[in-house]
Formats: structure tokens, sequence, C-alpha cells
């Protein structure tokens, strides 16, 4: 007996998890369906995509609303535009699982909603536990709605917990590459270029979470992002670099044993495992093989060259909008950066002064998480233009 | 609500894992409540362990019964002795587990006889399902009685597979230290002493599976064991050598993905978690530091020098009553060894030796298995007398 296929929202199809996803549909006719797909701006991408999955509905940005909607006029597909149709279409009764793979904030209000519609959750969006992850999880656990980790070291925790999860956790280790700055210093950081910022050593990935790597503040929202999903203090989870990417994290249980997940760099495998957990699907994904990692080695981060972990650690000790506050300025900071307006350093310089100005408030509603988020874009703009230095 | 005690027997309690079972106990008073020892011919200990933990019942040795009947006449404890003996007492009905760590193919008819009577097994002694995988696999099945591993490796692949028994394996790797000798040529091995043979790198164990390791027929009947534990063919278990034994060993999914079992080496967490399992106790074992492993190593056997895991992977092809006469003739080539009547090298090419000689039985009856025994003891008895040479 073959189970329905799954009918799938795809939020974010254009960008890199979206389309690995897509990928993983076309392996997988005869499981998967794509139901709704969405872009803000990659038009052209969004309606090859369309056409060859004909999904029910798209959700474009307004700017290329136009364009969209005319391209598809003779498929039957839906076209949509707007942050209220994003929430809609998720919601629609033919979802049966959403992958939200929004970068930013931005993607936030549609996981909610997707949440508050009882869709099970396959999780790309990493801010949307950094920011809210009170008010998510608390919906989530009110809805009966699991969120499935598709971050590749959160995979890797929850690859580890099948079968254990009535057994408590001691610690988590999560591994990082350490990035393309991995063992230089603060000095040689002042100095980077974009282009070398944008040079992952392993992992192929949108350019927002490239530089995150680099600075490590990738590290430091999914040490916040860990502690939602898994329910862990910010003592129990530790960073370890481990410049191969092969582990892809850890779980030390009470009784002394550790459980790690491991394979060659490739996010397909991690977005597979949640669209379809517990089950596992045979994939022709390129096998690791020890021969061509002979060792896999292990280090500290440096903490004093990339700040961005202890700040993601304080923020998480201190609680309320302070993740909210620090995800918002480093968008600001990393666009910046991007943008050729501030240098490298200056990232966490910026992230570290808006945590600091910005009021704190200990138990957000959604409203003041909104509130703190423009709040933050606000002084951190205000800071990348004065072009403060460390 | 405390759940019950599990009362525990454990066959060959004096030995390395019986005694390390007992540090488990020791611990675990709510938990573990010790209903039958056993011993061959430590009766000293058998006595000590016998005053400390109560038991029901012992069994030992014939040569030493008179002297521990003797010594506990004041306890209340049973005093037993032989072969029938043994298969009684942990056909108890207040046996509630059995661990099984005699060595060798003396382990085998008791280990029958608990499955026979529906006792779940912790199982220590591989000879059993190296020898009798067939028949002991059947009757666990019949009976619906668990076999918890209690090797390291296959501790680990179980722990790997908690959660995941519904999803294929495609591969295993054993992870092996590559005993004393890694490294080292044929010609070095032809005169290597039994104490260099006897120092592990890395595990504290007996004395013949410390033999084992070195020749490295303790990873042969590893592969063999695995192969009846979880339903894998040769060609699905890969041996890789990993000096430290840290990972103790690995799961590749259907899906690519590759899980891991990671700690110190220390036998009281596999032994624990066979115990109780599904459930992980809170334990005082040592724990792992990356600081202390900042490298992981990984390398491919030297199977010519090593020629034990090729014979195994032979035995476990042709099947049959093969594995047996491997595991019998090795038996006595070790023990030749240890009395210096052989060279170190002497012991793979006594069991090629028995392999080929002995008959081929395809399908064998239990008294086929203790007939193949004998007949490969024999020839093997007879090849140590001779001082074959390589």
């Amino acid at each position: 007996m073959t189970p329905p296929k799954k009918r799938i929202a795809i939020l974010g199809s254009t960008g890199s998890i979206g389309q690995q996803t897509l990928d993983i549909v076309r392996a997988n006719p005869d499981r998967l369906q794509v139901e709704v797909l969405t872009a803000q701006n990659n038009a052209d991408l969004l309606i090859e995509q369309a056409i060859a999955f004909e999904p029910n509905a798209v959700v474009v940005g307004e700017e290329k609303y136009k364009y969209v909607k005319e391209a598809l006029q003779k498929h039957d597909i839906k076209v949509f535009t707007g942050a209220d149709a994003l929430c809609q279409v998720v919601q629609m009764e033919t979802v049966d699982i959403v992958l939200a793979a929004i970068v930013g904030f931005a993607g936030l209000r549609s996981t909610i909603a997707a949440i508050e519609a009882g869709k099970p959750i396959a999780l790309a969006n990493k801010e949307t536990l950094v920011v809210a992850g009170a008010l998510v999880t608390a919906l989530a656990k009110e809805k009966g709605v699991n969120i499935y980790p598709v971050d590749s070291e959160h995979s890797a925790i929850f690859q580890c917990l099948a079968g254990e999860f009535h057994n408590k956790i001691e610690k988590i280790y999560l591994t990082a590459s350490g990035g393309p700055f991995r063992g230089k210093d603060t000095k040689f950081l002042s100095s980077v270029t974009k282009a070398e910022a944008l040079k992952h050593p392993n992992w192929s990935m949108g350019a927002k979470i490239t530089i995150d790597s680099a600075t490590m503040m990738n590290k430091g929202l999914e040490i916040i992002e860990a502690g939602w999903l898994f329910g862990l203090k910010p003592e129990q989870i530790e960073v370890i670099i481990h410049p191969q990417s092969i582990i892809h994290s850890l779980v030390q249980f009470e009784d002394g044993s550790i459980k790690a997940q491991m394979g060659l760099p490739d996010m397909k495998l991690p977005i597979q495992y949640a669209l379809f957990y517990p089950q596992r699907i045979a994939s022709t994904f390129k096998r690791f093989d020890f021969a061509a990692y002979p060792s896999l080695t292990f280090e500290k981060p440096d903490m004093q060259t990339f700040p961005a972990i202890q700040l993601a650690y304080e923020a998480m000790k201190k609680g309320g909008n302070l993740p909210c506050v620090l995800n918002a300025a480093n968008e600001i900071a990393v666009g910046a950066f991007l943008n050729d307006e501030i240098r490298f350093n200056d990232i966490p310089a910026v992230v570290e002064k808006c945590m600091n100005k910005v009021n704190y408030i200990a138990t957000p509603s959604l409203p003041d998480y909104i509130a703190s988020d423009t709040e933050a874009r606000k002084e951190a703009q205000s800071l990348t233009k004065k072009k403060i230095s460390l």
C-alpha cells in the first residue's frame, strides 16, 4: 500500500534550501507533491519552478507580482502577493507540511501562521526560534505541531534523539567548521574582503548565512535555536570546531554515552529527513568514505577573535527580546558589510552595541518582538551609517 | 513509582565483564539485585562476591565446589556445580535477565537454556552467536527473547538503531583499535612475545579477548556476531581501524546518513545499556573530552598481515559449521600461544588449516555444532603439538 503523497508548501523556494527541497521532490515523485511555492525577488526562477512542479499557488514579492502573474496565466496556478497572502496559503487545507526557508525575521509570521493552522514545520528559518522561541514553542505545543529541524546541526541532534526522547540530554556539541577565517586573529579580520568572507570551506549556502558562518554568528544563532528545539540551558550547549564538517553534531546522554550523526556536507539529507521523519528514504546522495577523511579534528572555538558566540550565549542567558535584538542588528550589519559600508569586525561590534542600547523586555509579546526588531534595525542602521569601528 | 528491581543472573561473574557488571549493581542498588553468580575457577572471588551480593544461588566448577560450599555454609546461598546446574539456575522464575559473560564455546549451552526459558539476554559471550547464530537467533525469535549486545561495538550499533528499527541499514562500520601490533608486518609478528600481545593499547580485558584483539580475530568474530544480531550480509559490514577507540562503531542508513556512538573506552557503559535498555541511567563514568582527543583517525585494516579478518569473512560467507570450526580452532590456538607452544603467527595459520580440514556441514543441529567444535579442537591441538609454522 502506497501512502498518499505529502503536499508541501515551500516558503523561499528560490533560495538554496528551497532549490534543494525541489531536488528532493524531483527524486521522490511518488512521495511528494508541491502545493505552494513562494519567493521574494527571483521571479524567473519562481516561474520556472512553478511550471515544472505545478503548485496550487505561488506567492511572490509585490514588485514581481504582475510579471509572475502574466507568465503563469496559461497555467492552472494561483498567484498572490503580500505578507497576508503568505500566511493564508500555508494554512490551506491541502498543505500537509510547510518547509520554512525564508531567510531572516521575514520568515517569522508565515511560520507562526502555519503552526496556528496545525501544519508540521520543516524549519530552515532559524530566526523563527532565535527571535521568538518562547512564543513559537509554546504555540507549537498548544497546537500539537512538530517542528523538524533542517539546519544540519539540529538535524544531527534530532537524528541522534530518535528512540531516545525519554532519556535526558546531559549536553550537546554543536560542531562548526570555523568558517573561512579559522585560526586568524582580530587584526587579520579587520581587513578581510567580502569575497573572502563569502568563501565557505565546506558548505554551499546563501550569502547571509555564509557571512554568519565567517563571523560565527551562525553558530551563535544555532545555540539559541538548539536551546528552544531541545529544551536546553546555555551551559548544556558546547560549540566545538570541526573543520572537516563531517560530524554534524553530537548528543551526550546522562549515562555518558555520546551519539553523533555524520556524513558529507549536503543539506539535502537533513531536508529529506525533516520531510519524511521518522522514515529514512533511500537516496543517491554521495556517500561518506573514511579513505577521504583519515583524520577528523576538533578544537575549541576562539571566542576572543569571534565574539559573536559569546554575544549569543549572553542573549540566550538574559532571554526576553535580547535574541531578537541580536538577530535584527546582525541582519543589518551583515547587509551593510555586503554593501561595503562596514568592515568585517564591525558586524559583532554593531550587534553588541545594539544589545546594550535597545530596551530590554523580559517576556515580549509578538508585537513587542516586532517593535524590538524595528528598534534594533534602526539603531544598527544608524551605527553602520556612522561607520563605527571597534 | 519505583519499578521493581531487576533480578540478574551473572554467568561468569569473576571475569572482567562479570566484575564490571557487579560494579553497576553496586552503583544501582535500587534498580538491580543479583540472583545468580557463576564462575569456573576463581573460587575466592566468587565467595567474596556471593557474601557481598547475597545471590539466591551460585554455580562453580567441580574442582572448587566443596571449597565454595563450605565457605558459604553460614549464608543463605545455594551452591551448585556442573553444566546442568548452570542451565537450570538461569531458568529460575526469579531471574529477570541473564548476563552471559562466560568466555568461549563453554558459554553456549547456558545461554541457549536462558533463551529457552524466555529470559532476556545481555550478551557478552560472542561465541554464542558466532558458533550457533542461526540456531540461537531462530530460538530467540520463537521465544520472543531480546538479545542485548554487550560488546562495545555491537552496543554502539544497537544504540544507533534506537528509534530506527524500521529503517534499513545500508552498512555498518565496526571500529577496531588495531591492537598492539597495528602497522607492524608479518615478519615482526613472527617473533612477538606473549607479554607484548597481552598489552592492549586502549581496553582492559581478559587474556583470551586481548590476544584475539592482537590477531584481529576478535574483530573477525565480531563481524560474524554483527551479521546475526542485525541481519546483515558480509558485504554490509566493514572494519575500520580507529586507534583511539572513541567511536565504538557506526551505522549507515539507506539515505546515506551515518550515526555513531562514542565515548571513552569503558565496558561499564555498554553493560549498563544492555541491562536497562531502552532507559539510560545517570552514571558517574568518566566523560569524553574533545580536548584530550583533538584528532580521531581512521585507516583500512591490513588484511595481509592480519589474515584473521579474512578468515572470518570466509567463514561467514560459507556459513554452516565453519564459524564454529573457526572459533574452536582459535580458542585452542590462543591457548597454545599463551602456553608458549606456538608462535603468534601460528594462531591464524592453525585456524585456516582447521577450516580446510574439518567436514563442512551446511545446516548443523546443536549436536552437530558440538561435534564440529570437538573435531576442530582435536585437529587444532594436533597442529599446535606439531608446532606447525607458516
